[in-house]
């Protein structure tokens, strides 16, 4: 089970009540933060996610309106007393920037962090569940987009009728892959009658900040959810090429290449009060688009 | 004039509602911000306050509920483009960090930062209405307390009056001053008969975060409006020793052997859900006192 709940939507200047990027993934029963503008903490409380559940972040990139609010964040976290390990997924430089402001106060968290440099596309984190992946994106400076999949689930036994055909107990594990039995007297037992399929794996990935890249569709193809940045709208195509950010009708477009099943828009710039627009642009290319909007969560099935 | 608007009264953690340190004073058309925790961009737009303005900046130390939202106001003033200058006092070590920061995201501002270091108590700047100064409190690491004073102005000349009495225009700076004027006849002119005092000059003190430092009062005699912090109620005054931090009672205990003409108390813990008893507590010993609330100003007069 995935989902995502946006906490920001905004792009660099916080406006019109929008706050900067941040987002909070449910992958089953652990949380994971990507990315975390400036009150990111207070978002995650007035949205009532409970913090000491997040044991993994992923920072895309080091501009402030993806990262300003981390700091705040693990301190609180440290005031709150938390003991497990949080794993941040980021770019080289913030692990020193993190020790600098920490040294500052004087203050030694109680909590071990494990940096995972961002330096390579490839599976940062594996867990029993989900895999955790990076892939670079076209940005001012080095950025990267995150890929969540959830493991593709064993088939379930159906504990009675195993039990009618008497299969062993040994060979369950071969019917959890999707064998069928043969018992000892040469018949058959077909998979789908004593197995139940698991719900299919779904996947999420998010884009952060980059220009429009036909070469991401390949790295995301088929994911359940695509969340791409859409900073402007189309008009101001070249504004979006000179600042590496992508149009509505681009983030579509991206979703269309890559056969995603649903795409969610959002990083806004702040020269939009309405946001409406961004949606009917890019359904004309995409139909099967979401606005991400702050304090919605968004199932990935 | 004088004036201070809260726009945060919260100490470390941010709880029901309360945002971390931060203040903002009016000093006739100049801005001042004094402490910036995070989230304070998204508070000085709440409350419309001309970001434009802010020409001062004094961080009093280096906890992060008082400087965690800097690097975010600096680079959206970056964004909006600002030229003029930013006078910044803050303890050693802010200016490090800031650039870190800044590299970090390849940003070069479009304004210059002037640092002002607090390493020793006394003047940092001085304008042609004010001087603000800084003085040291007792807290876990290096910490202080700002003092704004308003400069006693002239008295006013009342033009009908000095034409009516044939006083030359040379002699205009010395009424100004408080002098008398005798006429070529040996006639005495007083002063208060052809000029109006001016308002008298008010001053601010902001105690940051303190111990209970009873050799405080010396350095903020008779201001006009003494903020204090009051991070506990009196029954937890072990607690606050232990973390450097005062009660209500203590404040007002300060704010009586100081001899201010008012007391504004906050950064509340987080471990209040209400505020009210604190001015309870403190008004039994200092009455003219009150909490400083979000989004309130504060007149100086």
């Amino acid at each position: 089970m995935l989902a995502v709940t946006i906490l920001g939507n905004n792009s660099a200047l916080p406006a019109f009540g929008r706050h900067p990027t941040a987002q909070v993934l449910t992958m089953k029963d652990q949380l994971m933060l990507i990315d975390c503008g400036e009150g990111t903490q207070m978002q995650l409380s007035r949205y009532k996610i409970r913090i000491s559940k997040i044991n993994y972040i992923f920072i895309s990139h080091l501009h402030g309106d993806h990262y300003f609010g981390l700091i705040g964040f693990l301190t609180s976290m440290g005031l709150l007393n938390r003991k497990n390990e949080l794993v941040i997924m980021c770019p080289p430089g913030l692990p020193e920037i993190i020790q600098l402001q920490l040294a500052a106060a004087g203050i030694a968290l109680p909590y071990p962090i494990q940096y995972i440099l961002l330096e390579q596309p490839g599976i940062l984190v594996e867990t029993r569940s989900f895999t955790i992946a990076c892939f670079p994106v076209e940005h001012r400076i080095s950025c990267w987009g995150c890929l969540v999949r959830e493991k593709k689930m064993p088939r379930k036994i159906h504990r009675e009728k195993v039990l009618l055909h008497q299969i062993p107990a040994a060979f369950y594990e071969q019917l959890q892959k999707g064998y069928d039995y043969t018992a000892a007297n040469g018949a058959c037992i077909s998979n789908d009658s004593v197995t139940i399929a698991a719900s299919p794996a779904v996947s999420y990935a998010y884009s952060s900040d980059t220009r429009f890249l036909p070469e991401l569709a390949a790295q995301i193809q088929s994911v359940t959810l695509l969340y791409h940045e859409s900073t402007y709208l189309h008009d101001l195509k070249d504004r979006a090429y000179d600042r590496y950010h992508s149009t509505a009708q681009q983030a579509a477009t991206i979703a269309t290449l890559a056969g995603v099943k649903r795409l969610l828009i959002g990083h806004f710039s702040s020269k939009y009060e309405e946001v409406a627009p961004f949606e009917q642009e890019a359904k004309q290319v995409f139909t099967r688009t979401e606005l991400a909007l702050e304090g919605v969560t968004y199932l990935i099935k």
